[in-house]
């Protein structure tokens, strides 16, 4: 489950690591720098020496795991627009793999309703989101196989459906209503995006 | 701000308005007994009285919540499908005056991430939501004006659309995406469910 954190190449990520498991374990309203100190397998002393209070540390590893969202979902090269674009929904559709990251990034986004430096990791994120699906929404319209459509229109409407997923998916991890939500998005984009519909 | 707890009629709905203000106030993570208390016009040791501990006063503030929004969006009769269900989208899409209560409703949604009693109220929210659109897709296609569809499958989009849409307006305000997103609605159910396009 500890995905980015899974092998810390120096001893910031291992901080961050800890942080992860701390919040994952005890939740943002239980956490500690103590807490964090017990998942980390170096002297609690040197958090307190590069951190302030708890929430500059959770909040570096809010910037972490974004980061590492953001890396793995968006940089791939843009080169077959259709192909792209449903592997994105599919992985975004079957996030299980990433269920802890996204049940904790659930939590924090709670948090930003009180505290607005989490509010702009958040903002950002979406964004970030929403502006690589209209690039490969406009490839695809340039390519020929999408249609002449509002590309942030319908990446807007993306990043709803994966937000909508994630928040369902966090108290109800069924299948019954995941494939259901799958199918229409699928429809969604034959009807609306592809020039030849399956 | 306050919503079902304007005009409270007993001494418990005055409680749970109490709570619902010193969970805006102060977020989950803050709020305590003493808080609450500090929200109410009668004696704080009424509430220790009726509740033992926090989490038995949040959650009951919750099923409040989620008990009144199922009545204001679920128990009209459904005379005419369309425009129930596009009075149904308007709202869920322009429901910021409703903000106050979705924000603490997402608070709470993260927290059932680590408690699974407030899991089970969401999922049944979720649920009642979903089965009362399903009903009015139904009468939709009974009565001709929607196409053949699975009202089970649409449901699903719907109200998966409607939790994204929560989840990002918890930390962006701002319109923009907002009409997109709204627009975005609109043309799926054109292409999907009007048997007649506007």
């Amino acid at each position: 489950m500890d995905g980015p954190f899974a092998e810390p190449t120096n001893t910031r990520e291992a901080i961050l690591g800890a942080a992860f498991r701390a919040l994952r374990k005890h939740g943002y309203a239980s956490v500690t720098i103590q807490r964090i100190g017990d998942q980390f397998d170096k002297s609690t002393s040197l958090l307190y020496y590069h951190y302030e209070n708890k929430d500059e540390l959770v909040l570096e590893t809010l910037e972490f795991l974004l980061d590492g969202f953001e890396a793995q979902f968006t940089t791939s090269e843009i080169t077959e627009p259709r192909e792209h674009l449903e592997t994105f929904v599919e992985r975004m559709c079957n996030s299980s793999a990433e269920q802890a990251h996204l049940e904790t990034l659930l939590e924090l986004r709670a948090r930003a309703i009180h505290d607005e430096r989490y509010q702009r990791h958040f903002n950002r994120s979406d964004r970030v989101f929403e502006a690589h699906l209209a690039d490969v929404i406009e490839a695809g319209i340039d390519s020929g196989e999408f249609r002449d459509v509002d590309p942030d229109a319908v990446a807007t409407a993306l990043v709803m459906f994966f937000n909508g997923i994630v928040l369902r998916r966090s108290t109800d991890d069924s299948d019954a209503w995941v494939t259901r939500a799958t199918s229409e998005i699928a429809r969604y984009l034959e009807d609306r995006l592809y020039v030849d519909g399956d």
